[in-house]
């Protein structure tokens, strides 16, 4: 039986969920929840999927645009087992209140606080520990990116002191009123940065801190990681090997011709994603380094997708329907991502 | 009997026309030709392309990179009925040689000046001059968009005289070391630009004047037309009716969210394109206006696919396989392209 | 007798006020008005300004950081004989009953709405209608900058028709928040745009269309001009005479290495302007061309600085106390205008 | 008795050097030598500079411009002491030889290799090692920022590991052809890179490791700094007390509105400074903190004027007319650095 899925909004993340849930065998998308009546909304219904409004007021805004709503947001919640919430961040704790008072399972996103659902997730991590949550967060993209890679290195080599700087890309390509255009805005200006302690939500026991800075870009964040590995016999060759071997990175290389996140992107068109969506974390091969045991090297992180499969493995581990291997297998053939 | 074409190139264009004449039902992609074994050399190999090297040289690189080439572009020439040219400018006339030598068929790029083959192609506007012609160019990105819109008002309202500026993107989206970053260049200085005479290649008979301002984006290109009618009892809505019943004309609106070409590259996402292509030349709806019988209006094009379109049908127009109706008909419905 | 001067603002327009009132023979700064203690403010100080916060509640603020306020904005109104009111664009309307009730002159910027003070000033266009008026309003920088060049044509050749497409700087350098980055914006996407209609209310008889998009540059706006001359015997180079002879025009000229804005914003730094203000209509000079008794040329308009003479001669204007000429003459020479 | 300077080069680095050394109680501008007659040779005739054509053949295109060079550049080293060479990277080495013929001591920038003077110079680091050099280079604009801070550093509380990731902007604002506009670049992609080295060749004890990004901006690289210190007990206050004490350090704290590299650029600005020129490393105080005995911060470069100070202090240094500390104190003062 298919578990039943609701999309409580349809922007970055929620329309990305929307087609990802629709593509799965072992789930059904009932509808999604938006609150205007765009460009997105009218695609969506050619996709056939179920629209909702976000509230009552909603409903005459979207006949207005000769969209026909199947309901309220409430009224989706309820056909739900599930609700993948990824309204604006601080919207989640008062859907919270509406999810529990329903007796709803409910996944939030990395714009939420960890507090709020009291645990958070990245597959490849904590899989098992979701096993009947009500309550689960998706960490943010940043977190994601990370926390895959910490995760390979510490199983491998041990992780003694992870040190990185995020290089975020100020806008999504959508997002055309934000800046910077030619400046270099410190976010936050005080040190460390929340990434850190926002691994250690999912990995409590690396030692982690991080500097992020935002940058007049919109396809990709950027990390410049420098991580002191435990094992002193850790090479450069042995890094790559491990990276290789791990599920959702991707290693790129110049020599191919890929020397900066404009060429990621293309790659994203060239490998045929829908969107040029890049699942994976994209990492240099020909960036890492080892100085005295510190791997060195660059990391991409897709702001806008690299969280997808992790909510769709959160939904079977929440649900217990599927193994964490099993589910991030079946995850990663339907959406393309090639290991 | 199917077409057997070649791409000769396959950068910006040239993979978009491999994959679109992939496509076509009456054409077979005999191979592209390419300098560089790089990522979009790999992918090509995995969609099963024949690649052939730009010459004999280049047989070492590629293996030396793990792809085994099917020869060089003059063995790829030999196969082909005709070749489509998307090598960088200057290499035109020396290629048109070869391809007279061995007596070929073949369409060049808008890069190319008109005199390289005394033709040059909008489907809609000529589709019938190029039967048979040995040599022919499809014309660039804003020429076509131009000409797709001035031929459909000169067939309903007589042009009197158009101005347009043009504010070209600067680079692609993998042409990361091109800028400028913070400035407009102009380019070129002295006015009025070459646009205008470039459109007179194909509608010799309109009174056009172009400037064209260069700036730090990488999406698409911005036309602000300005387009004196004949008919003094034109309306915004006949003109936007006139649009609408024009092929690959898309209109969006801002009431949608579209006020950027920001939302206009996420549509091309949610229309889940190749590459989040858009075929179309693309007009606000919401600002063509009318001012003493001038039309004033804001198009986008996108400097990377819109082409891609004229240069299916005019295989088919040089071969003289189908009618113009009749190519435009099939190359919109399988490049997804709605009329 | 020095004219006793308040600016009340200090941003981008109040600033550089403050120091060119500080700087003319016939003026004196009674002091400024601003609401933030920020670096401007210490910056403020130093240069020995009197501030006033803009209310009673920041009169703590400023203390708070270290800097004792004269007074506020009130105090400061007081003792002026003329307030140049550079504060966000909606609070003029009740800025303009303070200063009223104080039987206080005063002049807005163009941020503003014409119907606020029914009069809109540029020197070089109605000086003499200015004398005794209350309620000045200095037109915008595009606007400004729009009408030198209109005046100054449509003197020599009349002007038939004008049409202007402006492609702006989407925010100042210090604008860190603003975007788009990688996006054209239009702005409005409603044709023509308001800039037409605002040269109306300095020049009500010239017959202008315009056209705005946005753009990611912070450093000054570009207009693409065409203007329709009545004198059917103009040239280009009359037109270049022309210009040449008109006060606040600047030619420029690529084959000195000016190609782009980035050189224009470099050619302000190495004349050794404050700031690196460009106070003139920056045009240039190889761009000017004529097809049919149309001009076509480039101009830059530096967003920051242009309406700063402007404001200077509007205060003379306004008091009498010089005629055109010579405040014209005196404002250039104290401010480095070559002419 | 003045020092003879001769500024081979008018760039980035040469413009500012000339007015420098002009300014200087203890120096004479003998010329500058350029290749081009633009914009900058204009103003630079109106200051008042002798100008020397980089060859013969230059000669004949300064006078069909209009400037009449006082001879070619080997007619202006053969009047100089001292030659400051900022020409481009690779033709340092022909140059050397060309002084080292004539006799003459010179200083090289740091776009040329540490091998070609093997001796590198920052003023606070070793200023007495630089007597009676007769080739000295002054190290590049991130060496210069880094070098300043961690001598500080290192002489209050021991640099045990200095890490380093460098965002720099990928052009001057007057460099509009070069890129990325919207995407970041790694270069060099393999780690660590040449900036660690490079602070290696003045401070050849400081254990360092960097990586450097390149962004779309014009304004100022921006470091992001982790550096573990020796002293366990070192804390937030003290280590802002020593940049405080510390020459060519300026704090600047977001409280006053300082949040990005835009408002820096803009600092520059309101400090009146030539160009908005920024000579000092720009830290941001609230920035700093410490984990484990590691300070965190964020540091600003200015790339245009950072190594203008220094070269005025290595003029004095090779010359030995000065000690270390009268000459940064003279240089300071005449330049408007605070302390």
């Amino acid at each position: 039986m298919s578990i039943k899925v609701a999309s409580n909004g349809y922007g970055v993340i929620g329309r990305r969920i929307a087609d990802a849930v629709k593509a799965q065998p072992d789930m059904e998308l009932v509808g999604i929840a938006k609150v205007s009546p765009d460009y997105k909304a009218k695609l969506a219904v050619e996709k056939g999927y179920k629209i909702f409004s976000a509230d009552e007021k909603g409903l005459e805004k979207f006949r207005g645009n000769g969209i026909e709503p199947a309901g309220t947001s409430k009224d989706l919640i309820e056909k739900a087992d599930i609700i993948i919430d990824s309204t604006p961040g601080n919207i989640g704790p008062s859907n919270k209140e509406v999810y529990a008072d329903l007796g709803k399972k409910a996944l939030f996103q990395g714009g939420e606080k960890h507090d709020l659902t009291g645990f958070s997730f990245v597959a490849q991590c904590n899989y098992g520990d979701a096993a009947g949550k009500q309550f689960t967060r998706v960490v943010s993209c940043n977190t994601t990116g990370l926390c895959r890679v910490l995760n390979a290195l510490d199983q491998e080599f041990g992780v003694d002191r992870a040190r990185v700087v995020i290089a975020r890309r100020a806008a999504d390509p959508d997002e055309t009123t934000k800046g910077p255009i030619d400046a270099v805005s410190l976010d936050p200006v005080h040190l460390p940065s929340h990434h850190g302690p926002d691994v250690n939500t999912v990995m409590p026991h690396i030692n982690i801190s991080t500097m992020a800075i935002k940058i007049p870009t919109t396809h990709m964040h950027l990390h410049s990681a420098m991580i002191q590995l435990k094992d002193k016999t850790a090479s450069s060759d042995r890094v790559i090997d491990t990276l290789n071997r791990t599920s959702r990175i991707m290693l790129v290389n110049s020599k191919s011709g890929i020397k900066s996140t404009g060429q990621v992107l293309d790659l994203g068109r060239e490998l045929g994603r829908p969107r040029n969506d890049l699942f994976e974390s994209i990492i240099w091969e020909d960036s890492v380094s080892i100085v005295e045991s510190e791997v060195f090297f660059f990391m991409g992180v897709h702001q806008e997708s690299i969280v997808i499969p992790e909510n769709i493995d959160a939904i079977r581990a929440v649900m217990q329907t599927k193994s964490a291997k099993d589910s991030i297998h079946i995850t990663n053939q339907i959406l393309g991502i090639r290991k």
